[in-house]
């Protein structure tokens, strides 16, 4: 169907300005955050703004034939809300009430395009706590974390999105409404299709508000441990200390060198001369527990050569403690289109891991930088590529391909957090059985037989003699 | 096929002694805990030692369109396990290796049929916590607990099997093997397909070991409050300020009079005159903390009424103050087969649906005890029935369906821990709308086309009409 068809019959599903066909439109929704996935410009982008609307635009993708990638607010690392070939882009970024916060059975409901830190702030006036923390809560949104089961800093502890998402709203490819989940603590009726639709990537249905348990707020109080280690060996020996103790710290997340001197550059940190990695704790027990759990974790730092630990407990004094953390992402993108690895290791590979990914950097000649949340094995190497270098590129790909390699190599996932989308797919098909890809299609075919739903994102296609089992 | 031909064949796949067909084995495996639901005698009863047997008996089931239903300790309290016309059972019961135990990441590789508290008991050497604590725990397997998704006391705090399950190995409908999951913390690579087995009870695939996730044990020092009430209401009360306070205790149990009565009666526990309702709570923070939450949670059994408030943290005094729980389930089935219900609503109607099912008993005439997960709304009205007495029999069973009716009516669902099976089939049907039974009829037809596993279970079937989609 032309392009100008398609837009003239959807004007009369929705009402004026929830269609968006103009150039410059089309190109901003045409990728998320991925920029190395390919992409095409979509046929037209909805802004819904009810779960009716969704169902209607599907109804009609559906019966025309034409796909649907549906997106929150485009903060994804691997590809996964990329237009596609003959798409609509349903974007949910205007789907922002938050329905309800219940106190006693503590859960909320809201729609899918909240931002992760809206939902957080509402929740707190009523004392309780949500606590998934992707690096992207001031601008993602809830569904979209749902969508990929988005993890965070706090997620060592505190587990992941799919840990929280307890019922949803979801249209099916063929535009109907189901509601999936349950809003009491347990339940266990019928098969969890809720954590299936969690991390599904839009490929099943298409989430539109989402019913997620809650924590008190009280009873947690803050506080931040940092320590700088002269080699990543150390750092790690470090992690592994805080393991065998046993102790489950709310945050442990590593920043490399690279990474520290991009942030020294552009912030003025005053580093320490001669270091390498900064390792940063958070532990959140309260009273004398937190005190004595803050200074063995400080024992640990120092045992294992860490050198100018400091430690706060003061809100301001935490943030400044985690200050390169937070800025580490946009100083490195200061320096060129940064390419994000999610590669989730076993904790004691951690330092092998990073050894490997600097020999890469140096075999392949780029830059390399690594944040990684060292207390579960979830590494970010980030690849920096400067703009227009078409050969550097090259090569940047080439060292994302054997950091997916070694992770397997070491035991590890190819995606620790960000989703399979397309960057991923090679990295998905090397990691699941062949028959485990099969199940995989089986379960598309049997929720989304005409492919509706964001093809080709989510699971490698199965090799074709599996295909006909 | 006679079943002696089907013996004979199988006797070629299978060492002696790993096939029973006895007339005894084949009543002793005909059903698990739930005698209410319907069974019939399976053809044979395959004792498993390895998941290359399971696969040989599922592919030559498969080939013969011969229907297999897997089984643990056979513990289950849903009928989940009965056999079915033409089957094989396939216990998993001598699987009972725990293959790892990985201190450094936390998991242990655990056979389905190693008894969960061995798998405690293995993994405390090493200073480490498998917490899902099913009531079962001394003698069901962690295959049935996973295939089950099983609760427990401790769930209202530390969550239920499926947020431990982290991969595991499954013998697919046409007897292929295949591994799910993953070995790291984090991990998003395709579809959760392993949170969607646990708690399909073997329909779509059969779980022969699973890789689970484990906690420190240490930072945790348990103790105990215990407070009588004299009304539901007030103990229900007592539970509702608990939530309002913002504290999560490890365990919040509500045992009614009918049940105290049951167990005074047996164990002659000496109970206080004119209490009726016995609230047990757990909290495991250690130190001040601890003793501070611990007088905390006194001073609110105390404000809500409570009486005979007793503490403890010796473990040996902390088993006496919770041995009311224990012997609960022992002394109520000296008086009858007891229908055990599992009925799990939003906290807030706790006290509601317990007056309701007070009322349910009274109006059918029936004996209703009542334990009671308090903290997380999950609620076991058990309905007894002298042996022998058909009436008494019958009208327990329409209490069972008022109960699920009321339990719908108050927002919450029909099962929280035990599973649909057999007994839960008509409640689910009722909880779950047509479309969305439709997509369980749909993933099971995917991944077991020819309906070879535990058919007619776990899910009820689609409408006519809603089958044609």
């Amino acid at each position: 169907m032309p392009a100008t068809d398609l837009v003239r019959e959807l004007s009369r599903l929705l009402p004026a300005g929830h269609l968006l066909h103009d150039e410059e439109s089309l190109g901003k929704y045409s990728h998320d955050d991925a920029e190395w996935a390919p992409f095409t410009a979509p046929l037209a982008v909805v802004l819904a703004r009810s779960t009716a609307e969704v169902a209607a635009v599907v109804s009609y993708a559906a019966d025309h034939g034409i796909h649907v990638v549906p997106r929150g607010a485009g903060t994804g690392l691997s590809g996964g809300a990329n237009s596609v070939e003959n798409c609509l882009i349903v974007s949910l970024e205007l789907m922002t009430s938050i329905l309800e916060i219940d106190t006693v059975e503590g859960l909320a409901v809201a729609q899918a395009g909240v931002i992760n830190d809206d939902l957080r702030r509402a929740v707190a006036e009523h004392g309780l706590w949500y606590p998934p923390d992707p690096a992207s809560s001031k601008i993602s949104t809830i569904g979209g974390n749902a969508a990929t089961n988005a993890g965070g800093i706090c997620c060592v502890k505190y587990g992941v999105t799919r840990d929280y998402v307890r019922g949803m709203t979801v249209v099916l490819a063929d535009g109907e409404i189901v509601h999936l989940g349950r809003r009491t603590a347990k339940g266990v009726t019928g098969y969890d299709l809720t954590s299936l639709l969690v991390g599904s990537e839009g490929t099943l249905g298409i989430i539109t508000d989402v019913t997620v348990k809650l924590l008190p707020l009280a009873g947690r109080e803050e506080q931040a441990i940092i320590g700088y280690f002269p080699t990543l060996r150390l750092a790690g020996d470090a992690v592994a200390a805080v393991t065998a103790e046993g102790i489950v710290p709310a945050a442990l997340e590593l920043i490399d060198s690279t990474c520290l001197r991009a942030v020294d550059d552009w912030m003025g940190l005053g580093l320490p001369e001669d270091v390498n990695v900064l390792l940063m704790a958070k532990i959140d027990e309260p009273g004398t527990t937190g005190a004595d759990l803050a200074s063995r974790l400080a024992s640990i730092f120092h045992d294992a050569g860490g050198t100018n630990i400091e430690q706060a407990t003061d809100p301001t004094e935490i943030e400044r403690l985690f200050l390169a953390r937070r800025m580490a992402y946009p100083s490195l993108e200061r320096l060129g289109p940064v390419l994000t690895e999610d590669v989730c290791v076993p904790r004691h590979a951690v330092p092998e891991m990073l050894a490997r990914i600097q020999a890469s950097a140096t075999e392949h000649d780029v830059v390399i930088a690594n944040i990684a949340h060292a207390g579960d094995g979830n590494l970010h190497p980030l690849i920096i590529a400067p703009v227009g270098d078409d050969a550097a590129k090259a090569r940047a790909k080439t060292a994302f391909d054997r950091i997916v390699d070694d992770c397997r190599d070491l035991g590890g996932t190819v995606t620790g957090e960000h989703g399979v989308g397309l960057l991923k797919l090679p990295g998905a098909a090397a990691e699941l059985e062949p028959r485990v890809i099969t199940m995989h299609q089986q379960i598309k075919n049997a929720l989304d037989p005409h492919g509706i739903l964001n093809p080709g994102k989510a699971f490698p296609a199965p090799e074709p003699a599996e295909e006909l089992r």
